[in-house]
């Protein structure tokens, strides 16, 4: 019967801007919208209560026999990047559901029980992703996000408004930190450590955070027949330096969970014939341990600050955000590990390498606090 | 009597497209056509017979003494790349009229004098340079720039329509072997070597021909926080690799006048989160001995398929086009020497890194036997 529902319900889903190539649903976009008051009406069906927040995440909830006990909450995302996959976002939210349906089954349950899908999880549309996670514990305000928009000049603002949101009343959105007992979000990998491992669960210790660099070489545009090799200042070979070095920091860091990554890089200005001049290069660092994500983010900053000084080329470091990394509650931590035991799952403890709601909603429950 | 004639024709051939940021006269626009215009006036001015062939080359002529004797010939070329300068070409064309003013003021000389204004030799239009010296030297047909266009959609035929010339015809703008004794361009040098050893004059042993390669590094995408580094296959790592390769064979081969470089590069999909899946790159190798051209392009072609294998990544390897390098005649090499140590203007023998219309004359003016 479960199973039946589950795939319905993924059917469903995958139907809202479905296109040739992938799944479309922006945040507040139509598509997104339709699956939203789909979800809504699935929750209502298994006979939870449902609200809108002034964000528009949507709320199913369903009361436990504890007055005022605090609630047990699971969830996630049902916008996509562009062209992207069926299963990111809406792998937590079935579950969740399917989940909460079959502990209703079960009878009553001491705490309220509450299924959340967060609105604008990816970044595609507004550049800032976990909105809605990010509204919910309190860490954005109506004035930062006030000048936000999209590629189409839309802004943040007006898509709310189409729906008949107010940007202006957001923070009436926040929860406080006695309203859960505990958060917990079911999400693909989007990596390849449990496919290699033949594993199916992984139960996440830490949330990664990006440490993220925008660096700009400046060197010299040359005609690339005419400028001896000996006379360039060429600000790609630099910039090929600077990548080889990134990965080099993050490979001695291996032990230390630490990624890095060059993700763009372009060439100004770009032509065949032209010795670059400037190349900009965009950098991700992550880690799940604060002191050692600082120190890798440092180490690329210096050496990519001397291997520019080494090659007589300008360079300009900005810093584009720095984010903490999150650990997760021991308490959430060792429920999962024992359900997976009393079902005979193997699983392995990983850090996230991806960021997730589940990290903002890390600020309002109860395990923040044993986070260093 | 002579400067001041000069630097009228630099301002009035400077005023035709004009921008803030440069000179714009892409070939068969409409301020090309117009300082075209302009100096077939001022070549009538000065005496010459004026024609115009069949790609639009404008050829001013004054007979010499001796009968059927073949022409010296002089000239360059009036286009430029977007927001261009304002010497590359005008120079060759303004110093050549002003040479034969004053030849002519001199009185008769034996052999006819010609000053050519080649059409297109720039290929920022129809990314085809040195257009107008193809045709001349017949090193084309109708049949292989039939399919031209520029980013408009405009044909080459189009183009050459509008001011009533014909694409069909161009094969009769073909000049013989016989009819040029020699052609001279005065080119501003376009890199660092005069200036830094303090030089006025460069006089060329031979222009360097580029071999072009486009190279696809194909990698394999993944999400930058998720995939551990050992995991992964970043099409951007092997890129940089190749980038510093190409430098470091340009360099072992400096004393045989190699160049390499790598103007142009992208990264797939080229997002911050992204570990890059798919890179291309552009490369330019150059030199003036056409053996070790070839060997320093099959050099760049190997570094790149061996790192390729190293890192376990695709390579796909195009190459764009391999010109030979162009011997320059000895005799006009001792003519101009001996003219610069009879003025006591100091000078080198140096190779021309870029190409030029000379390099497709010299198919058809006698020094051409003696290329190796």
């Amino acid at each position: 019967m479960d199973a039946a529902w589950v795939h319905r319900a993924f059917e469903k889903i995958g139907a809202f801007g479905r296109g040739p190539r992938g799944h479309s649903r922006l945040v507040f976009g139509e598509a997104e919208w339709a699956a939203c008051e789909y979800l809504a009406a699935e929750m209502r069906e298994s006979g939870l209560a449902v609200r809108t927040d002034a964000f528009g995440n949507i709320i199913g909830r369903r009361e436990g026999t504890i007055l005022g006990a605090p609630a047990v909450a699971t969830g996630s995302h049902l916008d996509t990047v562009p062209e992207g996959g069926n299963f990111d976002g809406v792998v937590g939210v079935v579950a969740g559901l399917a989940a909460i349906r079959r502990l209703a089954a079960l009878g009553p349950f001491p705490h309220p029980l509450e299924l959340i899908v967060f609105r604008g999880e990816e970044s595609s549309r507004f550049s800032i992703g976990t909105m809605g996670s990010k509204v919910m514990a309190g860490l954005t305000t109506v004035q930062k996000w006030s000048g936000l928009k999209d590629v189409a000049g839309i802004t943040l603002a007006e898509a709310m408004a189409a729906h008949g949101l107010r940007l202006e009343a957001i923070e009436s959105a926040v929860r406080g930190t006695t309203d859960l007992a505990a958060f917990v979000e079911m999400h693909i990998e989007q990596g390849p450590v449990l496919e290699t491992a033949g594993l199916r669960v992984g139960v996440v210790e830490a949330i990664a955070a990006p440490i993220r660099l925008k660096l700009t070489v400046r060197g010299v545009a040359a005609h690339s027949g005419t400028t001896p090799m000996n006379a360039r200042r060429d600000a790609l070979i630099t910039a090929a330096r600077i990548v080889l070095a990134v990965q080099e920091e993050a490979r001695n860091r291996a032990d230390r969970r630490i990624v890095g990554t060059v993700g763009a890089l372009q060439v100004h200005p770009g032509a065949l014939n032209v010795v670059p001049g400037c190349v900009e290069l965009w950098v991700d660092v992550r880690g799940i341990d604060e002191s050692h994500l600082r120190e890798a983010g440092d180490a690329v900053q210096g050496r990519a600050r001397q291997i520019a000084a080494d090659d007589g080329v300008g360079l300009d470091v900005d810093l584009l955000g720095a984010d903490r990394p999150i650990q997760m509650d021991p308490h959430v931590i060792g429920a999962i590990e024992a359900s997976c035991q009393a079902v005979r799952v193997p699983f392995r403890r990983m850090p996230s390498g991806a960021g997730h709601d589940a990290m903002n909603m890390a600020r309002i429950c109860p395990g923040r606090q044993s986070q260093s």
